[in-house]
């Protein structure tokens, strides 16, 4: 393909893992907030165990397909993942005997909120912008992704996130409602991100794909599924890359 | 007061009228796009009465809280404000016996997504972004805020707008949903409006409120309502003034 986003308009990003390097941003404010207390603890292990019980606690609310029902369209009902966080932080410092106040607890959590972004991603955005609208389409909150935008400099035209549409992605919910307020058909629109549950599901919606491949999300020793793959519209090493690919 | 943003950690901004000139941009649209055809037409004149046009149909479609009730809610539902000044403009070319045809409808209709910013606008966001969240709270649909801050190099840490919250300003809804998502409580976000009816609905729900002069909003002879009231906490000349007085 020579113009892999020819008639494409938008780009929709994920934003934790694609955009930002969680992982080491959260192991290092732990690392920073716990101090020596406890140094048997390995906090990238921590993390990770963070992040899977934020997935399980997310499917739990919502049902495989994402949709959070009801209690998602009354807006107020919504679950913060914020408190999503938290609240899976504190079992996981219980279980492994970890003493922390709520002030720590609290500031810890906050950390997903300022999630550094990768090397590439403020200048690869840069040069996308000059020829698409860049929007993120995000499950955390929309203080939570305007939060990291601030604190790394990236620069949307939107913010878009699950608690706008009540329905968390892979839920169609999430990624037709981007596409609506965008005011613009899925064939426009180019989803991009590293996980490929999140572009397998706008494909299937008819959007355009970029798949994004983060090797080190979950680390140096980090198993993660960076084969690249025809069925994507662009594979890319990073969105400096991507940015080439679709001749920004 | 000597810090009157001192605790606000948000700015809010109405768009069309208070951060850009939808009537100098609107004039010069239709000029250039009927030329000389009907030559004893006063553009100006029809812009006020299709912005008129376009405040009388949102009220008939809201009642006059501004909540567009089961509809809005819905989503699917909600009319596209880009439809409400299409059809204002049909009714008021018959009525001045201009014909145009669909594509110049059409394109007459987006120079609503391309209002130019107040000379001070750029400027002024770009300070006050340095010490604040900056965010749009339209009655414009989400695209059109989106295609206005991009053709105008207007940097919001996030766009809302009516479409999301299924209710126009002054609802109630659409400013508690802006709070909502920003995960902040209305004392510690400002509203800034050249109208003084979003300004007072703002406070009324325990907003802190800004009020920018447009004396130029319907034009050199329009009349506006421009005087400082000391029941806002700022009342500024211009965005530049504004961050003055916020101390960016």
């Amino acid at each position: 393909m020579t113009d892999p986003g020819g008639s494409v308009r938008a780009l929709l990003f994920d934003v934790q893992g694609t955009a930002t390097d969680f992982r080491s941003t959260v192991v290092e404010a732990a690392e920073h907030i716990v101090g020596g207390r406890w140094p048997g603890i390995d906090w990238g292990g921590f993390v990770d165990r963070w992040r899977a019980a934020y997935f399980a606690a997310l499917t739990a609310m919502t049902g495989p397909d994402g949709a959070a029902g009801a209690a998602g369209a009354a807006g107020a009902e919504w679950s913060s993942v914020h408190a999503v966080y938290r609240d899976s932080l504190r079992r996981l410092l219980d279980e492994h005997g970890v003493r922390l106040d709520d002030t720590e607890v609290e500031e810890l959590t906050l950390s997903w909120q300022r999630l550094r972004p990768w090397p590439d991603t403020v200048a690869g955005l840069e040069r996308l912008r000059s020829r698409y609208t860049l929007a993120t389409l995000s499950n955390a909150d929309v203080s939570a992704v305007v939060n990291i935008a601030k604190a790394g400099g990236l620069r949307w035209d939107a913010v878009f996130a699950a608690e706008m549409f009540g329905a968390f992605k892979p839920s169609p919910a999430a990624y037709l409602g981007a596409a609506r307020y965008l005011g613009l058909p899925p064939e426009r629109i180019m989803m991009v991100a590293c996980h490929k549950y999140d572009v397998v599901a706008a494909a299937g919606l008819g959007f355009r794909t970029a798949f994004v491949a983060r090797p080190l999300e979950f680390g140096v020793a980090g198993a993660v599924d960076v084969t690249y793959d025809r069925a994507f519209d662009v594979n890319a090493a990073d969105f400096l890359d991507l940015a080439d690919q679709l001749g920004c």
